[in-house]
């Protein structure tokens, strides 16, 4: 007799074959179609989701999960049980007709919201995100009856399962108290240090060998991914073909650069899964921060490390040629600079958690219903005010209107990116103590232990322990922000 | 209340849908996917391929068939139910274990040949090839039991609905009297003119540039399309997303050329189907002949007349610069050379009907159990012998083991390749009487006529009439093979 187990994970396994589809249809989307194939896409995505969710809500899997429970199962076995029955009620707790609107009014905001942004149109733009907030509160209701926890924490915890808003407030107060004063400084010292720009043009054919180069170093399996160009950088794909992107510029190569190693960092993990459970939620990735933080760790704390710039700039100077501002002291500089400024995406990493924190707080009290829309944009210049000593009032396009995440609802993300942060300074640092040849090794290039370590202490794992206890058997501690504060002060100061 | 009618109408808008997926998957999987990606994605397409079988062959589409039969439908909803009653009728017919079964011994034997036909291992094959013979044959009975036709004849209707053997038996039969004879003449005549090969090495990106280049003169959409690489070229994606490939060799580019105009033909019959009914049955291409009429009359109706080699020989001089070979005269012999070999995809258009004309008649055989697959290699060097007069022995792998098509079943296809050929005859001459400048504007590189007479004639009716219909409508007339025979007689004597 097949087992409910035995049945869920079949159901599992069909959705995660629709999702592959979905996967290489949506990476297509950003990469290869060309215009006139976006609506016919977008339905045929549409339909799928629609398919999906009414797999995965069937009253069956309700009560093949009750069942399941009640079965032996290993210990891989329970945690796949526990991952199966967060996805089932993520999704069965929403009527579907919430999960439509809210779908229909996000897709509508942000497609009016990439016209109203380089506009300046925030009139515009409030009038939809009203709208998106109210579904978004409704959607938070449901789940915070369900979970017994605050409207935002219920958020969060669809992007971060484990984090609440009271460990966010203490790990963001925290910050608040030293980043400013941190970041005055490092200016201030910087503004000492002449620093040159590189002059292109750097050709864009060579500057995708580059990128090639580098993720060959980083460990990259080509026969299992592609890189390739979108608009907005991202890794996709599924486990067993994983497909990052970038960008160029003619004018500028170092961003696509560390673009590349960004998403080559989310891809090392994905394509390090646990192959033998790949198609179950076990297998998946643990969560947004713990993803951010193998981009980040491979970004921040590897590549823009002094000991692995030093590698990288060879790769540069002979691609394009040298000249001054690629000699290597100025090429760590330009990979160190920190500059304070509107826009998060291009935020090195000091003033980064700044941008993060004032969305956090907005966002957190938005959702709370203490502030309404038409708050924002005083409350973002008070803030950035704050943090970064920058002035953006009437600046929407480069203020509260710069980031997509808002405008399809996607609040409760922004958090995960400083999280990432310090999971990554917290696990570079252990893995720092636990092989102690490593800066060694990557002064020299090679990376090979610390990928080892990684793929021990990270990668395998998937979705196995909760996010506390996978950081808590890597690195003998569970989150600890002092190892970010290190990481800037030995780094920056 | 909702009509069955147009419950059918969603029905196979999901199940349109659903295709788009897989067909999108399906060109990645030819163009993109790298080589570990294989397994997921297979599996990925066959869950769907399930889904989509399931969908289409539930018991409440077969008794909403029965009632829209009794609703009141204009002239289009009459013809788009009709192709729903084949769709449907097609696939309910066979039992899901004989699917299975069937695409699984495709599958295995497809695979083996792909290193069996390298290794000339006919023995091989021709085990894994028996068991794809006794299911096809299965499936035959079942059809022709279920259609009252004979077993051939219900496999031919798949691809080509409204085809019958005894039809093709006259239209082969006549094409036999007279084709050897039209073949051993042309070959004299032409061995009387010299023929120059020209000498590469000729740039792969420039060959790709003259690609894009003929496209945009055959009026290829690229808002709605676009041209990759794949090692066996092809035309996939959706009407509004249309993919085509071609491959290219270093040190010859008209056989790319020539592909990439090929596949332009059925692209722009895809790219102008009926937009108003997009996915539903009646807006899908009307038959796999109907559908290589239009890239024969792309290919060798217009592209490979003098007229229009005159206009395409600038195209390849300015790209490669010039040579004694790619003068005009030369250019224009190499394009229309014909010369009798032992692979039917490398075959000029006089030669190539005797490769369907003996796969016809072995492959009818096979299927109604006249003969066995043992018997194959002795029948084609027979017939390779009478019908082009090439020794063929112990060559398995230039012989009958040349073809992907026999190996997952689809017997009943190659007959198509011919009535595309004659078909497109039929319909130059048609549009050539009924567009008076048609050959001025064609030396001048205007195809507009032409193709808004296509447009007209065949690609907005999508399968709105029956095959016979529509040519008659086209053209005044059924199908009438001597048109073919004339256009053979009048270019090659």
């Amino acid at each position: 007799m097949t087992s409910a187990y035995q049945h869920l994970h079949r159901t599992f396994s069909r959705l995660s074959r629709f999702g592959h589809l979905s996967a290489i249809a949506g990476w297509d989307m950003q990469t290869m179609m060309p215009p006139q194939g976006n609506q016919a896409r977008s339905e045929a995505l549409a339909e799928m989701s629609v398919l999906c969710h009414g797999i995965l809500t069937a009253p069956e899997v309700g009560q093949w999960l009750a069942q399941a429970h009640q079965e032996t199962l290993n210990d891989v076995e329970q945690a796949n049980l526990r991952e199966m029955q967060v996805a089932y009620q993520n999704a069965v707790l929403l009527p579907a007709s919430l999960v439509e609107a809210k779908s229909l009014a996000g897709a509508r905001c942000e497609h009016a919201w990439r016209s109203q942004r380089p506009a300046n149109d925030w009139q515009g733009f409030a009038a939809n995100l009203k709208e998106v907030v109210r579904l978004t509160r409704e959607e938070a209701e449901i789940r915070a009856q369900a979970g017994g926890t605050s409207r935002y924490d219920a958020l969060l915890a669809v992007f971060e399962p484990g984090m609440t808003s009271a460990q966010l407030d203490g790990l963001f107060g925290d910050l608040k108290q030293w980043l400013p004063d941190l970041l005055q400084k490092v200016v201030a010292k910087q503004q000492a240090e002449p620093c040159l720009t590189p002059t292109g043009p750097f050709d864009l054919e060579k500057q995708r060998q580059l990128g090639l180069q580098v993720m060959s170093l980083l460990g990259f399996n080509f026969d299992g991914g592609r890189l390739d160009v979108s608009t907005h950088p991202f890794c996709g794909g599924v486990p067993e073909d994983v497909r990052i992107t970038t960008r160029y510029n003619e004018q500028e190569f170092l961003s696509a650069m560390m673009g590349v190693i960004h998403e080559t960092g989310h891809a090392r993990y994905e394509q390090n899964l646990p192959r033998e459970w790949l198609g179950q939620p076990v297998a998946l990735a643990r969560s947004t921060a713990v993803h951010e933080s193998q981009s980040l760790l491979f970004e921040m704390q590897l590549s823009r490390s002094e000991p692995f710039l030093k590698v990288l700039q060879p790769l540069a100077t002979h691609m394009f040629g040298n000249q001054p501002a690629l000699e290597v002291e100025n090429f760590v500089r330009l990979n160190q600079r920190v500059q304070p400024g509107l826009i998060r995406v291009d935020a090195d990493e000091v003033s980064y958690p700044a941008h993060v924190i004032l969305r956090y707080e907005i966002e957190k009290a938005l959702v709370e219903g203490e502030i309404e829309v038409d708050d924002i944009p005083a409350l973002w210049d008070e803030k950035m005010q704050a943090y970064l000593g920058l002035d953006t009032r009437g600046n929407y396009r480069d203020g509260c209107m710069q980031d997509i995440h808002w405008t399809d609802g996607a609040f409760g993300y922004f958090p995960t990116y400083t999280l990432g942060a310090m999971y990554a300074a917290q696990l570079f640092q252990t893995a720092n103590r636990a092989i102690p040849t490593l800066q060694r090794d990557i002064a020299e290039g090679d990376l090979s232990a610390l990928f080892e370590w990684l793929r021990q202490n990270i990668w395998q794992h998937g979705s196995r322990f909760p996010t506390a206890a996978l950081i808590t058997n890597a690195t003998g501690e569970p989150l600890n922000p002092a190892y970010f504060r290190q990481h800037l002060e030995s780094r920056y100061l």
